[in-house]
């Protein structure tokens, strides 16, 4: 085997890159494909092919040349790579519309990802169930991440609450925000954010509104 | 001035990223700033600065050597190539808690989206309120796209239901659908489909969380 690179040299825009090719990877073994050339793959992420393989060295996966790689093998081996190979415990700040979709959202619960906790402000909506989760007091926040052993904090509150939000998150120990305000919060060295921002895909789209759309546009 | 490519002539993976240049200008002309080099540019966006020089080659923008890029320029320019300079009009198909959350969205208004029509087929959804538009009958489909010129159609149905609306919506008329539901749907040719995955955003977070995360993940 040959020397594997250490996580920390897989650059931010392979990282961000390899969940796209872990979804292209469990389409293909959903269904039933064995193996993947990387131009398939590459068709398939929207990449070139020779970024995929670039990428992929990243993780020590060369697969085999006339073959390909192995979609089993490489969805495991990128899943390890994210540390999705164990429970991600996620907790929602925010208990309004957003919150109670993302609580709901199928495609959170079959990757892994487990929400443990829903927080409020709003007396109103602490103590109601949102799925099989009770919403809790924001003020309870360092107790509540401690016990539920919380790994990332989404953040859907309105704009004006968010940087609120992130301090309180930061201060309870959560070192991952996924913030889906629409606003840029900032927090200390450290702590990993990702800023959801769901108007540039409507914006992406704006551009093949007037043209003759690709094939697909993934 | 030189010959500018056409529109057509821009890549699909370039495409992708204006937004997100476009996002960095904003923020930049918001803190007053007026001009930005390619490799500042690039540190905000994430990328490296040769691809914000060949991303925005195929703009036909070149920026001034020892200045950069004009911030209002660029912003407008950038606006103009996605179609942004026209409102677009939105429906969401699905008016369960995400596209509630979705049609109150503030990311959307404040960038020339307007949320035009909501549906659903649940007769005791249709004729309610959210935000000011009305929930129409699913069936309706046809006449109010019509009558509203939708642009685009949002999915937020849960997963079962994503295929059927989506030939509904092209069935009615619309050729550019941004699907939410946790599963993959087709659509025929001349019709753009992007998928929302609300689950790689958790993943990429995955790979920080053990590490020690950069300054900023965008």
């Amino acid at each position: 085997m040959p020397s594997m690179p250490g996580p920390r040299t897989i650059p931010q825009a392979t990282v961000a890159r390899l969940p796209l090719y872990l979804r292209v990877l469990r389409e293909a073994e959903a269904a039933g494909t064995a193996t993947l050339s990387s131009e398939e793959l590459a068709h398939r992420a929207g990449v070139t092919a020779a970024q995929i393989r670039k990428d992929l060295s990243h993780l020590g996966s060369y697969g085999t040349r006339g073959i390909g790689y192995d979609v089993d093998q490489l969805t495991r081996e990128i899943g390890r790579r994210l540390g999705l190979d164990e429970e991600l415990r996620v907790a929602i700040v925010g208990a309004g519309n957003l919150g109670q979709a993302l609580a709901r959202y199928g495609g959170f619960s079959s990757r892994g990802f487990r929400v443990v906790a829903i927080f409020d402000t709003d007396p109103a909506k602490v103590g109601t169930a949102v799925g099989d989760t009770l919403v809790a007091d924001a003020r309870k926040m360092p107790t509540v991440v401690a016990s539920q052993q919380v790994d990332i904090a989404l953040i859907t509150t309105p704009a004006p609450a968010a940087q609120w939000v992130a301090d309180a998150v930061v201060g309870a120990g959560v070192r991952s925000i996924l913030n889906f305000a629409p606003t840029t919060v900032t927090v200390p060295a450290g702590v990993s954010i990702r800023q959801v921002d769901l108007g540039i895909e409507l914006e992406i789209l704006s551009f093949y509104r007037k043209r003759v759309a690709p094939a697909s546009v993934v």
